[in-house]
């Protein structure tokens, strides 16, 4: 990484976050606006600008010499636009020129909030040192990313890694994506909370029905929540698997709030995934716990735009030479 | 590619075919072995030994620079070891090792047979100019590789892209790799074969229960017979979608055996791609045929050799400049 400062955004459907952060991955000044997810695309924009205004009348905005976006998905990076599932208003929004406008002309790279995390956890986490990762988070979604070769790789569109839509049970549930039996349909925490409650498991007084409230009850015994936990573990470890298997990765990285059940969640899935991730070179694969916390989209998305301005600096040396 | 000769080796379970390759990936000279598949390491090494005997006693063996190896897998280039599923007395077999020894010293470079049919249909094939393609064999068994960022992308062991061993069914049917609901267990050649059969289809007066033979069958409107390859298509389906989903692919080549169906297979595989390629990024994905025919294997681990002897130059290059 170099000395400078990158301008940071991670955009997602509920909140805009926005940061300063420095060579080391540090955090140096913060700006927040809540997303107004229902809205039209200018007053979505607008919040983007409004985080972007704060950060720029800091006097260490003069130091910055890019912007890195971490978006809901799906995005395109090679037209520079977001259309994110859950922001309505943005479809083909053409984000990076916006932002591009708004930091007065600096560079700017788009990648999915999913590559955006992978890149904090090479950089930062759990898969530091790995040259092939797949990193995840396990939340409302799931989402992911790839590291290969020792880089972040993004494919063409920065939509790479995108395990949660995977088919793992080609005659499963309908996702609400258009397939069936995706990782996400299975794995993520309102589907974990869902099959915990067909299956007759009841919230506390508290009426708490969320994914940790399935997971506190698995942790004190109770079958349903722990079966529940089982089958997300089941559909992860698939689908991790086939990842190893299609491209070689050494260890699978999980943060997001259901990886927060810890050893409910990672018991089951270390046991699953003896049973898909069988070939002699997938064997070895580890799977353990993210490191980098809620900064893990603003701390990634520096990363990538120090990344590809790397690469750029490389491509010209090379083309030099 | 260069101008020098490549020597390549095709490994597989019934034959070993050598060859000395040309710079535009024309075949200069041939030799060809029954592979001892049930004899003992040192028995299935004399075999190979012979065919590279019969290459070097061609005068154009002096212009050969390198030798490239596609083996049956699971291989491990790192190691530079082989353990082939049908060669039981190979089991982490020094193979690069002694073909450097058998053929005077000369730089060796194995890959899995998936990734160098890939390396042939990239080079000469139907992903020729494509930057991101998945290449697959469906036969006996069902194999593959990928191109990533416009490169071959063998893995660190060489392995990668090994879609026949991916799970798209989590609760089907033991494969013999030790998972469930695995590609191969349901797309190969012989699996489609046993569908057929297990629903009533019966071979002709030749007793041909191939998958060939159903694929007649289906072609004459068999009912049983469509269905089989209807349902390898949606298992086809859902694996490629995957894997366009995990890394990115703007193409998917199919050759070998079962993709000889023709529209048999691939009409209900691009109708099943719907259903599975949902997201953005990868509704544009096109499923082809292979264009490479018996001699990709060879052509493939000529290109693979290549490929890495120009990597070291530009690592040089690289490192000089």
């Amino acid at each position: 990484m170099h000395t400078d400062l990158v301008a940071a955004l991670d955009i997602g459907g509920t909140k805009i976050a926005g940061a300063l952060v420095d060579g080391s991955g540090r955090i140096v000044q913060r700006a927040q606006r809540p997303t107004p997810a229902t809205e039209g695309a200018e007053t979505v924009m607008h919040a983007v600008e409004a985080v972007l205004a704060d950060l720029s009348a800091s006097p260490l905005w003069a130091q910055a010499s890019a912007v890195g976006i971490g978006s809901a998905g799906p995005v395109d990076a090679s037209a520079g636009t977001v259309s994110p599932v859950n922001v309505p208003g943005w479809r083909d929004f053409p984000l990076v020129s916006r932002v591009r406008q708004a930091s007065g002309g600096l560079p700017v790279e788009l990648v999915g909030d999913g590559v955006a995390m992978t890149a904090a956890e090479h950089w930062q986490g759990a898969a530091r040192g790995y040259d092939n990762a797949l990193c995840m988070v396990v939340s409302t979604g799931v989402g992911g990313g790839l590291v290969l070769g020792g880089k972040l790789h993004p494919g063409p569109t920065g939509n790479a890694g995108h395990i949660g839509h995977i088919s793992v049970d080609l005659d499963g549930d309908l996702c609400p994506c258009g397939a069936r039996g995706c990782v996400e349909r299975i794995a993520s925490g309102p589907n974990i909370a869902r099959r915990a409650l067909e299956g007759g498991w009841r919230p506390g007084p508290d009426g708490d029905t969320s994914a940790a409230a399935v997971a506190a009850a698995a942790r004190a015994g109770h079958p349903v929540a722990t079966a529940s936990f089982d089958r997300a573990a089941q559909a992860l470890a698939a689908g991790i698997a086939a990842t190893a298997t299609l491209v070689e990765i050494e260890i699978a990285v999980i943060g997001g709030g259901v990886a927060g059940a810890g050893d409910v969640l990672f018991t089951p899935l270390r046991r699953a995934l003896h049973d898909y991730a069988t070939l002699s070179f997938v064997q070895r694969l580890r799977v353990v716990p993210a490191l980098t916390g809620t900064d893990a989209g603003l701390v990634g998305a520096a990363a990538a735009a120090s990344l590809a301005r790397l690469g750029e600096a490389a491509a010209v040396v090379s083309s030099r030479s």
